[in-house]
């Protein structure tokens, strides 16, 4: 999977080979074939992949914290590193594939209901603790969601991470808004 | 130009071929070459086609009051038909040859920036109205921008066409928290 994403990184996703991604894991594509038997599959379980390390990442966030650990899942949503960009422009290629491969798709929906739960269940935490407004969770966590995948397909498009902290900033005073200002006079 | 959208929403942009549009154009592919020696020439006079649209959508717009303009500009970004969706598919597509295509890049960027600017000056004349609060209207144009494109890539690749009503309220809470409610007792 390590070679898959430094291929992806290399060479974007259209244009990728089995032989470029053989070339990086520095075995034969037979070697490839016989754990993938296409390019597809490759790719679908390297959606898996990118799923299960975000699991992985959003679990190690303290959880004791509830205004700490939704930062910390914004942080890593929105994470602006340059190493990041080569694999979000090769991302976005597969995001325009979705609607022409079910299985791709439902990777992409899997991968959105996560993020969307683990917002979700931060904000009810905060709501419980008494340090957010009672707000809708389900609504306001969309509203991150849609904040985040604007982000990513922006810097790709306009090709300028920067779009990453600037929708860092768009959360944020949507959050402050939201859950922590006093509402209106009631 | 007509054409080429009506071939866009059949075939999408990556399988598409200039005999897909001829047959939309109910003429030769020579008679398309005479005028686009490229199908990447055809595709960005396509997109400049499009910015010209909104541009004359977006000039429609009843100026005089800032509350119900600014409704409109969000009204035209965010349209949720069913028509619409077959064509943000294929701009999705496009989108992600933003990267490799710098002409299709620019053309991505000179259409943000219309907008961002429609935003901007809308939310300025709110201000001096003194309907809207006193904010950096930069700031709140960009956040715009990435709910309006964070929705329409959620659209495509979640499959769901009612992610753009979903922004639409997004958007309507954030202007209302930034632009409407009370400052934080100043």
């Amino acid at each position: 999977m390590a070679a898959t994403e430094a291929a992806l990184r290399t060479h974007g996703y259209a244009d990728l080979t089995m032989s470029d991604i053989a070339t990086e894991y520095g075995k034969s594509t037979a070697a490839i074939h016989y754990h993938y038997e296409t390019k597809e599959d490759l790719f679908v379980a390297y959606l898996e992949y990118l799923l299960e390390q975000f699991r992985d990442e959003i679990q190690s966030i303290d959880a004791s914290d509830p205004v700490a650990r939704l930062q910390g899942v914004l942080d890593n949503l929105l994470a602006p590193t340059e190493e990041h960009h080569a694999l979000l422009i090769a991302i976005l290629e597969m995001w325009s594939q979705g609607p022409y491969n079910e299985r791709f798709g439902s990777q992409f929906q899997e991968h959105d209901k996560y993020a969307q739960q683990m917002l979700e269940t931060t904000i009810q935490a905060g709501i419980d603790d008494g340090v957010f407004n009672p707000v809708d969770v389900t609504t306001v966590a969309h509203s991150l969601m849609t904040i985040v995948d604007g982000a990513r397909v922006r810097a790709v498009v306009l090709d300028d991470v920067d779009e990453l902290c600037l929708a860092r900033e768009t959360a944020d005073s949507y959050l402050e808004a939201v859950l922590v200002a006093p509402g209106d006079g009631s």
